[in-house]
């Protein structure tokens, strides 16, 4: 956090960026942000980077949904995803009842893992579009700039936003999607690109080409990670108010890590543990080491290889 | 190459490339180039695939150059590549001294291995035009879409075309880099891509854009599958008149593949061979087999690993 634009600029590998941003640029931006470094700092360590959690998984009865709401709730968050593609009807069906369980005004987002073609997307999403869906999250393939382009058009007369990212492979395409404004969120992950100096780059592209940052959060330890990225965005970049949401999922955090993440008032509380908050208990360890751990026992493969610890 | 159209069809995973091209349209397409079938068949067997080699290796004297081009020309090969991002002051030198060796008609085509960013290509690629390059190869990022298109768009008045694939990580990438004209030359790699599929596709989709599919060679045992596919290409799908060439380089053939390719006027021979062609001599598997091979023998690592057979 308290890494000086200079350093943050010289990590950066600028080769194929400097036509959408220049680390010249990126500086005086940096610096810029500065000004109000002290009160953006204050006000992002009180209040959190604001969350938001799937609440509608494929695999759930409409009973088990309004369960995870209520937990989600309980947390204090407000916006909530769902998964699409399961088929029209059903997803209509789903996205009413979802509707109406959150509320008029709360957010939802829907999410297709990348199961359309470019046109599929389009005419899928009309047919949601009495939802009021916030974004549609990975509607194609995830290197398809032209055809995530064409999505985003076609969707933006509804209030539709495109959002991508935790699959993206490389700060290009990133790029490409910024620039052309492909995207309306920029969902950057912790671990898909090649380290942290290539989403800082991203970060800073988001933030020159007006583009929220709305890191991607789930697999194990990602969410404590992701947490470290959103602070960073949002007091030393872009600030708080561009209407961030950073995933959210609570499983594999209590028990598991060291310094789980915490949420309070919808919000990621700022981690005060030195590092990414990745440690783990040592019980967890010994538990899920393979083969000595509990959880493997009577798990064995059933094949010829055998393992000696 | 006998495989009807509807297996052909079937083969490929079409989710990501209707909007560019639709099954239908491919199988009409395969049907309607059945029509010359015989007489192409025949014409593209008889000529064998014209090929294109590198003469001009960065790591060369001018001395090794010229041997090189009368290597190659020596096959009948009348179209040479040559690396450049050298330094302009020494590109301008080396590409005066290749066009004054290989003849005012030549075709010179020029690769640049991604070491650009996008307004660097154009303002470097302006500066070697007097030399006529016939296409600049991967002038930057692999998957930078937009910004091949922009490349492709400045060169294009100065008659040069833009190449790329040997590294393109998917058939998404390709079916934009068709849709939008961002290259003119489509090099299909025959190991890159996820299998046989999405070559497949990339031909057909190349076919429907107007655009030549000139494979790239390189790589041990590449030249021999590419041969294939430019094959299949000429005979089954595009023809043979586009302009194809494939690339060619001459090692790693005879005494390691049983059936080395063969070039013959500057043309690939059709293999008669049944599969790749990539099985290898026995004494040169022998030989490279680690850690008991002759070439290991005095090279074993310094570090505590040992190996044993």
């Amino acid at each position: 956090m308290d890494l000086p634009p200079e350093k943050i600029i010289q990590s950066i590998d600028w080769r194929y960026l400097r036509d959408a941003l220049t680390p010249e640029e990126a500086f005086d931006r940096l610096v810029n942000s500065q000004e109000n470094r002290a009160e953006q700092e204050h006000r992002v360590i009180q209040k959190g980077v604001k969350a938001y959690s799937t609440a509608g998984w494929l695999g759930l009865t409409d009973q088990q949904i309004l369960q995870t709401i209520e937990e989600v709730k309980a947390s204090g968050l407000d916006c909530f995803k769902m998964k699409v593609g399961g088929g029209i009807d059903f997803d209509r069906k789903r996205m009413a009842f979802l509707r109406d369980a959150i509320g008029t005004d709360a957010l939802l987002m829907t999410d297709a893992n990348q199961l359309w073609g470019v046109d599929e997307a389009i005419d899928y999403m009309k047919q949601l579009a009495e939802f009021r869906p916030h974004w549609i999250e990975e509607p194609t393939a995830r290197d398809d700039v032209f055809g995530f382009q064409r999505i985003a058009e076609a969707l933006q007369p509804l209030g539709i936003g495109v959002a991508t990212g935790e699959q993206v492979p490389s700060p290009v395409i990133f790029k490409q999607m910024l620039m052309q404004q492909a995207i309306q969120f920029c969902q950057i992950d912790a671990t898909r690109l090649a380290g942290v100096q290539d989403v800082l780059a991203v970060i800073l592209m988001a933030d020159k080409f007006g583009i929220p940052v709305c890191p991607h959060g789930g697999g194990i330890g990602l969410c404590n990670m992701i947490v470290h990225y959103a602070l960073w965005d949002q007091i030393c970049v872009s600030g708080p108010s561009r209407g961030q949401l950073v995933e959210y999922l609570n499983f594999l955090q209590d028990g598991v890590f060291l310094n789980p993440v915490a949420m309070k008032d919808g919000a990621y509380q700022t981690p005060a543990a030195a590092g990414w908050g990745l440690e783990m208990e040592e019980e967890f360890v010994r538990d899920h080491t393979y083969p000595t751990g509990s959880v493997w026992q009577g798990r064995e493969a059933s094949g010829s290889i055998t393992f000696v610890a």
